[in-house]
């Protein structure tokens, strides 16, 4: 994973640094409508940080919860009828408030609902979207989604895509594969580190939306954040995947090593470029 | 942690230690109405201590299920409307068969819908209330709530609305922080046993709540079975964190700890005054 | 747990040996409409086998997707409003298109929703039916269920319910205990590998239902399937509990098992008879 950094890569971990110090400091507290299946490990993954996680995401609540968080993540993993309100509110605040908000768009393309629902958030204008390729594809309007939550296609594949939909929604893209790929449309960021273990545990990529918005809350430059969320995630897996004897360890030490990361350890292990 | 123990905090620790072997030999069936984020957590932690945790929280479900479980808890963590219905119906058949429920008020004061509820709640009569600091006196009318899930009161500073709250429903009001505190609006006993890495997981506070409930099956003394549930809570959690290395670990070591606390490790290690 | 193996034992380790290897290089798709207390734990159960969960349970979406998955799993546990119709959608389906479905009537007899609820999925003739003994009686119309989600008779008291319902059904029966017996009404197959730890954590049995519909797309001898995916859970199980201090770290070492268990591992450690 070694690689000599250019002087732009060196600037990108400085500020992922910053940021995390940032994060660890200030505590946001990042909204999260989020699936069933990872909402657990999405509010550990935030506390391990040093973020406040808040699940709210029912309507009437969610709107109003929208204006006083730092962050909002919205995540189409499982969205039942009333959590579908909840979003379209608590996305329609935070665009009127300036909160930043993540779109994740779980399985859209392959499934219908979340598809629909999908199409009308674009236009609320997700600060972020965050996704395996196929979902941002699909997302972009040029395919019809993976396997369920799985990937059929790879991260350069999506690459166009993603600018295309960076430039029409006015918004950060972040693609998440073996290597992650973050573009504005114009400028992209690689992020090498990583372990194919986040793909053995459930929400190894959903959390990472989660994180993505407490990163979000910390400066207005959203691409350098994006990177700093994504490389700081990938560099806690990548040193956690070391130290485990499976995905049941794997686990439990990425929520240790999120929580025991510094500033320094991202200077001297993020690999971004 | 050391402390001359009163003979005061001795009872407290022996009834302790005696209410815990009742539920290792017991198996009480605490039906759990909580929310989705921490109800794997909740229900890990009631059968790691022995106890039989029941999710059951669908309209005309959970009403006849209350007359036939041990206690009840209801959370207020993500109260969807169909749980909101099961919640009341619950409540009512608890109040009237005499089953024990615990109310945790997450985030009330701060969001609507459950303000609602936990009010509407409070007239069937819970046999604990526990909370954090700022849930407690918003709930006790007096404050607005905190940020979120967060508290953002001191446990010491609530002490008077848990005081208040304790008289005027007729129950025992469970303050959850660095120190415990447990009234029965005239009595007030302190816990100082705990750790703060209960507060880097999500559910650290929630199954607290369904760990009373247990407890509140195993005497009519509730002020006895709060303290004995929460003495045991802090002190597994406390002895968890000195084997851990961080929150991931730390959840791991704590529902090996609830599972291995014997009574004699309750007469030595609780920390009651 | 040792015991001289006849040439039918050996010919089912064969087969569980073969199947696992099948699960791991095909990765099969399970849809999983399940309870919101193991969904992640399950997920997890089938990623750390090589297999890719997908948690849709949304109506309109669960039926088409049913049609795509390789095997269904509906499991009874918490049965919400729209989680009931997509599942009647999801079996309907499953049925109609021949992709094995698997049910596990979680607290079926002790409860009403769900009681009516499985009766209904009977019509739509599941491949395999897991559940512990209170429930297979509960659903073979002998018995009035268990003590919430626990059993409150034997695997050998349930068997004469489980051939029966085998036989109505046209089905394979599960029932789930210190030893399982897996019956297709006619031909009883026990396997005594296991741990008592997995009534410890929550999900435990739930879980299973998951994996026996992974392997339920690996041949079309349901009941060789169904003993393989018994088989290799309860082994990886036990030995997952010989490296635990308590619930906690052996729910970590059971999908560190589930995960690192190879073919070779099955025909040496599997005790089925």
């Amino acid at each position: 994973m070694s690689r000599v950094n250019s002087r732009l890569s060196n600037q990108h971990a400085q500020s992922a640094a910053e940021f995390l110090r940032r994060v660890q400091e200030g505590g946001p507290l990042v909204q999260c409508l989020t699936n069933a299946v990872v909402t657990n490990f999405t509010a550990n993954a935030l506390l391990a940080l040093g973020a406040a996680p808040a699940m709210v995401d029912l309507p009437t609540e969610a709107g109003p919860f929208a204006r006083m968080a730092s962050a909002v993540l919205i995540n189409l993993g499982t969205p039942h009828h009333d959590q579908r309100v909840a979003m379209v509110e608590a996305a329609t605040v935070a665009h009127a408030a300036g909160t930043p908000w993540v779109l994740d768009p779980v399985a859209v393309g392959a499934l219908s609902v979340r598809t629909h629902l999908a199409r009308d958030l674009l236009g609320l204008r997700p600060t972020v979207i965050r996704g395996n390729p196929s979902e941002i594809i699909a997302l972009a309007g040029a395919g019809n989604g993976g396997r369920g939550v799985d990937s059929t296609d790879s991260v350069e594949a999506a690459l166009a895509a993603a600018r295309n939909l960076a430039i029409d929604v006015g918004t950060i893209v972040a693609i998440s594969g073996a290597t992650d790929i973050i573009t504005d449309g114009v400028r992209d960021v690689r992020i090498d580190n990583g372990t194919v273990m986040l793909t053995r545990i459930t929400g190894g990529g959903c959390a990472l939306g989660a994180v993505i918005a407490a990163f979000a809350a910390q400066d207005r430059d959203r691409l350098a954040t994006t990177v700093a969320a994504c490389a700081i995630y990938a560099l806690a897996a990548e040193q956690a995947a070391q130290a485990s004897a499976g995905p049941g360890s794997f686990a439990v030490a990425f929520l240790d090593r999120l929580a025991g990361l510094t500033p320094a350890d991202v200077l001297t292990g993020a690999v971004i470029g």
